[in-house]
């Protein structure tokens, strides 16, 4: 098996500094204020210093599913890493507590996390309820400090990386998947986060120009329905020159060019073309040609403001052809209303008879791409309808996460002074697995994962090739002895008071969307599916199991009946 | 009526400085790489400076309501008002565009606002569909490159206005409501524009001390349950002794206060306290007494960490007593899970013996808050079976706006250089209304509005008294008429150009907020109601009618049937 040891030599580079949040308002006033009114209470009782251990989890999958990514773990890191509050927000923490001490005020003005210790899953990986996430050790009222900046980075993280993974669970490999939502995320942290998770999730590239710039995800966009309604004729194109691709020759006069292929396509006799459309949209075609005298080497249209297959297609094509014959080869079309099984299989059709009537080689080939609020439900459609669409551009459903908005991340107190501490409720999924714990996953023949299984922290590790009985944690019946072939222990330590310690370094978000891609293409395909997925089971050890038992009884109240 | 100009007259304060908007983030680049496309090609085609004329409208209510709350505006105007690209920004757009030509860089160097016009809906109005909330004119080139920045911050910030508009309603204006999402919100600025659209659709306070700091908003919380069983007995606490309320004398051992007027609430003979309850839990006896001594005068405890009824409330009444003998009032409990309707009536019942048999003046008094994933239903569900809660604390439903986690607000041409433009589609609902518009409010006898009617910027103004035809934009045989007896135009103008030019100011968040507390009990409750309310009118004058129809039936291809 790896061991943390191991992974911890390897990475070890001490002396760097770690940067700050992505966003400048991820400060330690990002909070509840409740976590400042503790902080408060337990420096007037003298426990601030006590050592916690805290569990950061969730307790069901969203979007119906049995996987969730896990993602916001190097935001956290850069967050902890520069912990520190400046005098004005410790005013205004004064301001805000009744009756507050002075001596309170010098406390905070001291505090940072030099004395706490994190260790989480790395990010990108497929994760499960209840298995911690992050487990965060320290001084009791540093450690609540954490608590809503940590939840608040996690929760929308993880969230919209699933989304964006089971979009790209749908859509299948070989598409082309495009983020489109600045405009309708949840306000400008919203748009920029999405398109980093999408991109992590399994995402080509955005539409977000910021994002863009901060994260280096590849860029995608041609124009908008305003572009193409801006125009009126092609008497407005005053400098129709275009040169050819090679530099060799330069076409005097692009506008006729695209004109005579107009006619051209208009003149075959082919079924796939003729009578389909008689006069096109004129100030559609001035828009496109415009658009392509800008970029003649990257020309996608979008075909749908008058009417697809009566005029922006047939436009679409005239520039196309006219391009190519400047030796420039078009990259497609994207369609954004309509039936979009019916358009793209016409739209393809055309380009087919085109390059066949024409003689124009790829000429079929080129790129269809699809948008207007799509989801994972409307591309399942799609498929089983059969298409022609290449690429989805998709916004709202992606990014709000529309089907499900929140994951309900927690933070609970596991252990103070080492004494396990256990959260009951009426409600069993809701019931704490106290302890410090360690967790491991456990991988069976076939090389897939089978269950994720947590001890306490002086528990022997699982070993490879012996027998371990698995429990469920709350279920005294539901149990399996396990054979690992493979174990891999899932907490590894991201930070330990301070950036110079040994620690796992943070990772390139490239780096880490290939291990999302990679552990999602190694889970059994019965977890993965959309309807009735088989649940991933999770684990306790059976002397865990039996302390959390002990420990239950020992803080219920017993009832009376009367 | 009111005019424009009067309005303007009264508010111009020239040589006014608008700070940047809130959130750093809110960038020139945080825009879809198209909007930078389409510049190019504007710019390629030298349309770049062509007087266009955008409309921002959403098309649908959300949540299955007929309002909308309309907020963002300020952040859109501060985001225009300090529009400028950096050279880094550029020199990204630079290699984001393909083949693009030095001179676009010099051009986008030059770029700002200063040729813009913004006319707007006052924020915090009650909104409606098609009416435009924002007018924009300008540069083609240069509006384009605001349609995602405003799209971005007004379509969730209207949102949420709007749920917590609704939450409101529901709750009724006696209760308190409190956002606690920070923790749950789709990414830091979703918690900190959440708390802030909130507090603007009618929230009283937020537990996010960032956005307490940043808008003026008050701030709640108290404690978790980490908070509780942090603590293992009442041995841990150390400092026992208290002064009172009026400084006149001090309780030296304040632990045993508290078991003391725990031994009096058992010994009490009243059926409400008798036999409820045995031995309470021993640390959350002490975790309250220990956060009583740090807030004596501000104590709310959260009473479900063990159990409510056995535990939690005789547990907090205990402290809350020994707070009362020393001349301090308890503020009262949170409840967290559980069926709040029982229990808070449980609750509130125990409250009342203790003021009956103890003899504690307005101890029955004591404020429930109730927490846990509420949501409209959920509040709607509790008023309806009866319950004792005097404030809510709703997170995650709120803030995600999970029954519908989008606003689609869009952005149109409707006019370029003079020229009328039309945005087509099969679907009449996405048609846009052309034309740079004014819109007007009529109010009806009872001083409710009655209907928005958009007309052409250069027909005469509806007047009071006098019979005006409404009609519905794209249905024929919808019309109506009205005499108005009140008449408001909608669109104001909030930018010219610079911040120095007549415009109307930019409100402190409270008297936005008053704005649509008002202008929400001011319309007709059936418009309000959740189940089947009635639409709110929406409608065109006669010529504007007209002229749509022309305009649609000129741009449309007409088809052919073979």
């Amino acid at each position: 098996m790896e061991t943390k040891q191991n992974g911890l030599d390897l990475k070890k580079q001490p002396g760097r500094v770690i940067d700050k949040p992505t966003n400048p308002m991820v400060t330690p006033l990002l909070n509840d204020l409740y976590q400042f009114t503790m902080a408060y209470a337990y420096w007037k009782a003298n426990k601030q210093s006590e050592r916690s251990v805290f569990d950061l989890y969730f307790r069901k999958n969203p979007f119906g599913g049995e996987y969730t990514i896990f993602a916001g773990l190097e935001e956290c890191i850069k967050f902890l890493a520069n912990f520190k509050l400046s005098n004005e927000e410790i005013d205004f923490v004064r301001d805000s507590l009744p009756n507050c001490e002075e001596a309170f005020c010098e406390y905070l003005r001291g505090l940072d996390c030099s004395d706490i210790e994190v260790y989480a899953i790395a990010e990108g990986s497929v994760v499960f309820p209840k298995v911690p996430l992050l487990r965060i050790e320290g001084p009791v009222a540093v450690v609540q400090l954490l608590e809503t900046p940590f939840l608040n980075l996690i929760n929308y993280a993880s969230l919209v990386a699933t989304n964006a993974a089971r979009h790209r669970f749908v859509a299948g490999k070989s598409k082309l998947l495009l983020e489109f939502g600045a405009r309708r995320a949840q306000g400008p942290d919203g748009a920029i986060s999405a398109s980093k998770y999408c991109y992590l999730g399994g995402f080509d590239a955005t539409s977000n120009v910021a994002a863009g710039k901060l994260f280096g995800i590849p860029l995608r966009g041609t124009h908008s329905h305003a572009f193409v309604s801006s125009f009126m004729s092609l008497d407005e194109i005053v400098d129709k020159a275009l040169r050819s691709s090679d530099g060799k020759s330069t076409s005097e006069d692009f506008v006729s060019l695209v004109q005579t292929c107009l006619t051209k396509i208009q003149a075959c006799n082919s079924s796939s073309l003729c009578g389909i459309f008689s006069e096109t949209n004129k100030s559609e075609l001035a828009a496109f040609t415009s658009y392509a005298l800008a970029f003649p080497s990257a020309f996608l249209a979008l075909v749908d403001t008058y009417d697809v297959m009566k005029s922006g297609i047939p436009n679409f094509c005239a520039v196309a052809l006219a391009l190519n014959e400047l030796g420039y080869k078009a990259v497609g079309i994207r369609l954004d209303s309509g039936d979009l099984a019916y358009l793209s299989t016409e739209a393809r059709k055309f380009f087919l008879a085109v390059e066949r009537e024409l003689k124009v080689p790829d000429f079929g080939k080129m790129i269809i791409t699809a948008s207007n609020d799509l989801n994972e439900e409307t591309v399942d459609a799609l498929n089983k309808q059969g298409h022609e669409v290449d690429a989805f551009g998709i916004g709202t459903n992606l990014v709000t996460c529309y089907a499900q908005a929140a994951l309900g991340c927690v933070f609970k107190l596991v252990e103070i002074n080492n004494q396990p501490r256990i959260k009951l409720s009426e409600d069993v999924t809701k019931v704490s697995i106290p302890c410090k714990k360690r967790s491991y996953r456990l991988f069976g023949k076939e090389g897939y994962p089978l269950v994720d299984i947590m001890t306490g922290e002086n528990e022997p590790p699982p070993k490879v090739g012996e027998r371990l009985l698995c429990r469920h944690p709350f279920n005294e019946s539901k149990r399996a002895y396990v054979v690992p072939q493979r174990v891999e222990e899932l907490l590894k330590c991201y930070w330990r008071g301070n950036a110079d310690k040994a620690r796992e370094e943070l990772e390139p978000l490239k780096e880490i969307r290939n291990r999302c891609i990679k552990q999602l293409e190694n889970m059994r395909r019965d977890h993965m599916r959309r309807l009735n997925p088989t649940p991933y089971k999770v684990s306790v050890s059976a002397k865990l199991y039996d302390f959390i038992h002990f420990l239950w009884l020992n803080e219920a109240p017993v009832g009376e009946l009367h």
